[in-house]
């Protein structure tokens, strides 16, 4: 029974390290598609977003489902419960991967980056996908000095947005409102992303110790 | 045994409601600070949510230690790992109506909403708080048509956010880029809010019902 549980245990572990693969490549798509205006890659970050969402909600079930039947306590618990948790966080990053890959869609074939801005479009977008595959490695090893990289790592997306921000309000902005707009939702869609695999990294330090690290 | 489960099990219910609460007052209070361009609602707002976030890492401590300790099962396992999901979003809940406010503040004394988008924000508020009371009587009587309700009414936010995005994104648009920026972040804000509430509800009836609502 106990061999079996940890196998099931292990399996979900697997599965939530592919559905966070998922949200990489879809994270990286949806930078494709705003920053070179490809609708192919658009499509892929959709449907990329879709199925973690099916694939979210089937592993969401499996893991109460476990809970349920083997009563795990201590780690296997907290294992559980934070895999369920990192199942929501997951899913939101795969919607968020689509929300952004939407923005180019709905502007297509009219770029949405005005050029000045492209370096730090591009440099959330690299962020973005560096902290999938960091959350990625940290599900998978549940390393705890890789996971307190990965929360500190997330001030250069705060830095980045600060950035963003500064430009769509200065005097000099020449874009238009529409183009402020939509450059302030990417630039929010980015950043929650990135929130989203910093809670990962707290939950899995939190697994591993019991304890949540300071913010 | 099972009494004093019972108990704690309601007390986790009871806490909920309050924190519940607690996310309509700091929304309430965040919309004042936007249209009255209050900053005494915007301190409350902010102070609200730090005390949500607080309180809310508290209950989930709980709820995770009743788990480990009474390893619940059916129902009375759904309450408990639903009531934690619920945490997090009323913690989500908390923060966005700090966003919120903090939009407000770091523009006082100058308004943030231009004259003609006040009707569309004052809604938008109104509909963050009718959703946050609802979510409130849900979590307290469990009652599954309040939940549906509540799950159906956020179609008005989205109606109220594709409103407001057509209103920046106009060539009528007279406020300039930077309050377009801030118009989009207050209706993201408040949108991301009420799709908290619709988290809450579909939850609720999974919690009675074992199924997730069809979306």
């Amino acid at each position: 029974m106990r061999e079996h549980f940890d196998e099931q245990l292990e399996e979900i572990r697997a599965n939530l390290v592919e559905l966070c693969a998922m949200t990489e490549a879809a994270i990286d798509s949806a930078s494709r598609a705003v920053l070179d205006t490809d609708l192919p890659a658009a499509d892929r970050a959709a449907e990329l977003s879709a199925n973690v969402d099916v694939r979210a909600r089937e592993l969401d079930h499996r893991a109460l489902t476990l809970i349920a039947r083997q009563q795990p306590v201590a780690l296997d618990l907290r294992a559980l419960i934070g895999g369920m948790h990192n199942i929501a966080d997951l899913q939101r990053m795969g919607s968020l991967a689509a929300h952004i890959a939407e923005v180019a869609r709905l502007h297509h074939p009219e770029p949405v980056v005005p050029h000045e801005l492209r370096g730090i479009i591009a440099d959330m977008g690299a962020a973005a996908t560096a902290q999938a595959a960091a959350a990625q490695e940290i599900l998978s090893t549940r390393n705890e000095v890789a996971a307190l990289d990965l929360i500190w790592a997330d001030e250069r997306t705060d830095e980045l947005l600060r950035k963003l921000f500064a430009a769509t309000k200065s005097d000099d902005w020449l874009h238009g409102a529409a183009s402020a707009v939509n450059i302030t939702l990417l630039g929010r869609f980015y950043e929650r992303f990135c929130d989203h695999t910093v809670e990962i990294g707290r939950r899995v330090i939190f697994v591993v110790t019991g304890e949540f690290p300071d913010q």
